[in-house]
Formats: C-alpha cells, sequence, structure tokens
C-alpha cells in the first residue's frame, strides 16, 4: 500500500461529501460541511453534512463504497450522531454513495442494528430499499 | 510588523469564536464552527458559527475587538449571512466581544445601517445596548 493511500481514500471521501452537499445547496437548503479530519482544531463534533431547509434539520453522516454491502457504523459516531440530532431538533441520516452506479441512498440513522462488537449494522437490502436524495428531498420540502 | 501578525491576528480571532461556541454548547445548543479560512475547501459560504437549539438556527458572525467601537461589515458578507439565514429559516446576528471587558454582546445583523462605501455599521451604543450571550440563549430556550 502506498504510503499516500489512506490520502487519497480521505479525498474521494471529500469529493462524494461534496457533490452530496452541492446538491442539497441547489435545492435550497443551507448546507455546512465538516472540516476535514487533519484541520479539525475543536473537540466539539459535527456531522459530515448538516444540511437545513427552514428550520428543518438534517445530520448526515456519508459513505461512499464501489459496490452496495451492508454498512458498519461505530457505536460512538452513533451516540454523537444523535447528540446533535437531539440538541438541534434535527434528524439523524447515513448516505451511502455507491460509486459503480453513481446512485445515493439515505437511510435513518436509527434503523441500525447493534452488533456484540459495538457497531451498528446498516443491512444492503435496507439501504437498497431506502430514499433517494430527490426523495428525501421531496419529504423534507413537504413538511409543514 | 512582523510576516506572521496576520496569523496571529486570525489565531486570537479562532480562541474567541471557540469560547462562544463552547458556551453555547454548555447551553445545550448544537454548535458548528466554520473551518478556518486557510483550509476551506469549499465554496459554500457558511458562518462563523451556527448555533441551533431544538429547530432555533442562529447564523453568528462573530468580531472582537480591544475596545467598544462602531463595527463595519462588509456588504457581501452580509449578503451571505442573509442567504444562509433564509436558506435555513434561521436568525442572522454579529456577536461581539470587547477583549477589555471580556464582555460579549449579539445584535442582530438587519440593523446595520448600509455606508455609501458599500459596508454595513453597527454603531458602539446599538452594540452596548444590545443583549449579552445570556440573554440571547435565555430569549432562544423561552421560543415555543
Amino acid at each position: 500500500m502506498p504510503s499516500n493511500a489512506g490520502v487519497n481514500i480521505r479525498r474521494k471521501g471529500f469529493a462524494h461529501e461534496r457533490e452530496l452537499a452541492v446538491r442539497l445547496y441547489r435545492e435550497g437548503f443551507a448546507v455546512i460541511r465538516a472540516p476535514a479530519s487533519g484541520s479539525r482544531v475543536v473537540r466539539l463534533y459535527y456531522p459530515d453534512i448538516t444540511a437545513i431547509y427552514r428550520g428543518r434539520i438534517l445530520a448526515i453522516e456519508v459513505k461512499s463504497m464501489s459496490y452496495l454491502r451492508d454498512v458498519y457504523i461505530e457505536e460512538r459516531k452513533i451516540r454523537r450522531m444523535n447528540d446533535f440530532a437531539s440538541r438541534s431538533g434535527g434528524k439523524p441520516y447515513l448516505a451511502v454513495k455507491v460509486i459503480g452506479t453513481g446512485e445515493w441512498r439515505v437511510i435513518p440513522l436509527d434503523v441500525g442494528e447493534r452488533t456484540p462488537s459495538g457497531y451498528y449494522r446498516y443491512p444492503k437490502n435496507l439501504i437498497e430499499s431506502s430514499k433517494t436524495i430527490e426523495e428525501l428531498v421531496n419529504e423534507v420540502k413537504s413538511l409543514q
């Protein structure tokens, strides 16, 4: 593994985050991306993307993968996301980009099942049948 | 002027931002700080501090100064803050820290008067008589 592989993976992750951020921005959301972990001076935690549309707040954890598979998220991150969501009055989500197809799926963070090893599991079939970005956007915009 | 003076001034600005961020966090807000301008890769604009309490969103521009004086903010920043506020459904504020006394004042961004040179002016006396952080927090928390 070349010494800069980690950096490259992280950069690619940022490109996908950026794609989602720009899409939500174009839909009229105020969008905030968390800074790159390297440059994060602060101890305060925030989601990869916070997207706000007229008082409706989405806290989004972003994952990208070559092909659709089960996703695991560490319990510590789930707790932090939930804390952010409860302070802000927002809803926490996991957004998955499948790089092969270019498709996104968005799934509520609270549907994950805790594994004995302290991760939360989001099964492939649940991700596959969850909302597209467009469906999520329409849902958020239709709320009163 | 030593060559790193600009960097030092910026660092001090961050320390004050951080102080305000931590205070709001301790009051139960979800708080997001904008990354340092240097490390900002993205074109999306966001406020120095976004603080959210159960669906109530504050977009905060932070200024620190040795002694209380009039504050000027460029029109471009005001426009961006207003855009962020209208997308998010939040309220834009200017938070001023007077370093000498350690006191903070928080003033709604929309009370600034436009100068012929394209700045918005926040007069010293208006800042002086505006809310403390505690008063702002109590106001936000008392909203239904």
